[in-house]
């Protein structure tokens, strides 16, 4: 019999990632307000629209057999064409005169699967990717379980930090670590956690930096637009991408997840086109593409004009339910001093920063005393790589996304008693 | 500008994958009779059974909006219940007794998914993995991706054969190797490529030498049943995870891509209990788990009894088309002195071995005259890591999957008349 069990180097740190006891906590614990799940709003998912989107996928049995059949690897090609023309028609005049050709566009199911493959084709062990913080902790955890060191950059109330990316660079380059930098990734539309959207004046900046540093080879920007279309106040910004003229360095990965449904889970990305080769090798060999009857249905949904309607219902059904949370941190938590948060303009989370020296980190006080009373959130720290830029462990991620208002605003009145509690 | 452009090793290792340039060969020249394909024969997918299906998940808008959602990591709790029964079911006598729990049933995106995964999982690059040869090809590509070595072990007409596991075992042993030894993979039913089935009293001796040989660390065995269901003569055989007393060794790999539909793609396996949480945190890295959506539906095929009655549906039509296949093969190739071929009975192939002498590779004449006859084949070299074994280069793979009769019927007279070619 065995005696000594052993996993791979990317087993064994998938299995340390933060956010698994929390998890834990909140499926054995049901009756808690779970405020930290990323989840959609149940009762918004839209079982009419997608009915009549599959029946016109199986109207023609010859088209309902074809979606029933394995697809190509990088997608289903009206599908591809018709989340390009979206692209186009959402940057307008700053994508007009660039060229992206349906071939670049790859399918994954959901954006996330999409991030992991370029991490994976993109980066060996010990490469470094560079991170505006907060960053979604999913992908802090993939690049931890591809062993790729992440490397903060610090962001403000407007996104990125231009001159931090640029000292950073600076320094790796001293440090002649600037070869294994082969990315920087960002949310540039409402960002989970921090909820800031990279402000235009620093859009273009960014890519002009990154391209000058690209000095030996291209690094890319990864630019995560999960929640660009869940946007309730101001107006859309023009891509990241839209600023790449050559096209060889943002990356735009984008879901239907957030905008229509996560469990049909169909996302894409806009790939330069020397990586469409090598990402669809890669995808090849794990599963031959993402699932094809999910792209038919969700090619059926933009083809009868159901998305775009539907989108601006979502927009006005989370805007009151993040008016709702707002409206309660403003209540419980806003006489406290101390305790800050911007008004989000879109996404589905409040970005909440305690007073100074009250830790938020599980197995802390704060933690502890808002389960006790009923209630879970995101620990900041999560949100964090650890790297060069101390660990910020006194802010936390509250989602308005998944809880009805009256459980919205039980929650956070549970979570400022817990504070005012630690604050004695 | 960038200079140099570099991807990770696993990419690179992908991009030099044999079969790339035969896909390539089948999309730019659509007129040739592909014999290559692993598709399924799409007339006989179930659109009006999907749709049946699909009705009743979203008959209820409660049940219908929580198959829209996010779904677990390990997959929908019904669905992973519904194929343990059919686990015991279809095992039947050789599984009475013993004990899966359902949180030991992983649903991934396909069979495949759940492959690469347990790779990732178990294997570090330069570790080893022994394959029954002939294997699968996309799984030497999985290994080959990920840097693992494949170490091909014999098989004859009822496949692998123990003792030359047991004599690669020994050898792997005395040259220091036996740690590095994380899992044996072999298709049991009707395998891709080589139709045979892992006879019944070789079962029991293959499990317990794995498990013997598990020395310091468990040697896992990969069963791959992909096939099982298309059977068209004899009986059903019982598993290889039905000889796993402990339950720590076989991981039992099936989908309903072939019995059901590809596009769906639901796959799923049965872990050992210590995998289940490693394979878990993964594929949360990855995408959170498989599509729910999907799962759900496939759940529902069950649930309604949809699913028994179209697989022996299915049975007929590919028997009918395997009887086709052979038949032409007796009627064109028969006559070829030293063509053999074992006459299938299920999955979806025919294995072909050449005259001696006459090579199957691109490149060479067979291939070449074949492709000027108008149809393609997978060369069978694909199917060996070239490791100690010799690469077998005279072997051919033809699928009777996706073709109608009438193509199959074609496609074998081109290939018989470019073989005539070869031989003069």
């Amino acid at each position: 019999m065995a005696t000594v069990e052993r996993l791979s180097q990317r087993a064994t740190a998938s299995g340390s990632q933060p956010i698994g006891p929390l998890m834990h906590l909140a499926l054995s614990r049901p009756e808690l307000i779970s405020l930290a799940a990323g989840f959609v709003d149940q009762a918004s998912l839209p079982t009419e629209l997608a009915r009549k989107a599959i029946e016109a996928v199986l109207a023609d049995p010859r088209h309902g057999q074809a979606a029933l059949q394995y697809g190509s690897t990088p997608g289903f090609l009206p599908l591809r064409e018709l989340v390009r023309e979206q692209l186009f028609k959402a940057d307008g005049a700053a994508m007009a005169g660039k060229h992206i050709s349906v071939e670049q566009v790859f399918v994954t199911a959901g954006s996330n699967e999409l991030l992991h493959l370029l991490v994976d084709t993109l980066c060996n062990k010990d490469d470094i990717v560079l991170c505006a913080e907060p960053a979604y902790f999913v992908f802090l955890g993939i690049l931890r379980s591809v062993g790729v060191r992440a490397v903060g950059v610090a962001t403000d109330a407007h996104g990125l930090i231009p001159e931090a990316l640029e000292e950073e660079l600076t320094q790796l380059e001293a440090a002649g670590e600037l070869e294994r930098v082969k990315a920087l990734y960002l949310g540039t539309y409402f960002d989970n956690p921090s909820t800031v959207s990279l402000a235009e004046d620093r859009r273009g900046a960014v890519v002009e930096m990154i391209k000058r540093w690209s000095k030996k080879s291209t690094i890319r920007i990864l630019e995560d637009a999960a929640y660009r279309e869940l946007r309730y106040a101001g107006n859309d910004l023009p891509s990241l991408r839209s600023y790449d003229e050559e096209g060889d360095t943002v990356i735009l990965t984008e879901t239907f997840s957030k905008s229509f449904s996560p469990g049909l889970r169909v996302g894409w990305g806009f790939l330069p086109r020397d990586l469409v080769g090598p990402v669809a090798d890669q995808k090849g060999n794990i599963d031959f593409g993402a699932p094809n009857f999910a792209q038919h249905v969700m090619a059926s949904v933009l083809e009868q004009g159901l998305w775009r309607p539907h989108v601006e219902r979502l927009r006005d059904h989370y805007r009151q339910k993040k008016d709702a949370m707002v409206a309660a941190c403003d209540q419980y938590l806003g006489g406290i001093p101390g305790v800050k948060y911007p008004r989000p303009n879109g996404g589905m989370y409040v970005w909440l920063q305690l007073p100074e020296g009250v830790a938020s980190g599980p197995g802390g006080k704060l933690f502890d005393y808002a389960v006790e009373e009923g209630m879970l959130y995101v620990p900041g720290e999560y949100f964090y790589s650890g790297g060069r830029e101390a660990q910020r462990t006194d802010q936390i991620r509250l989602s308005y996304g998944f809880q009805s208002i009256e459980r919205i605003e039980r929650g956070i009145a549970m979570l400022a008693k817990a504070l005012r509690r630690v604050l004695g």
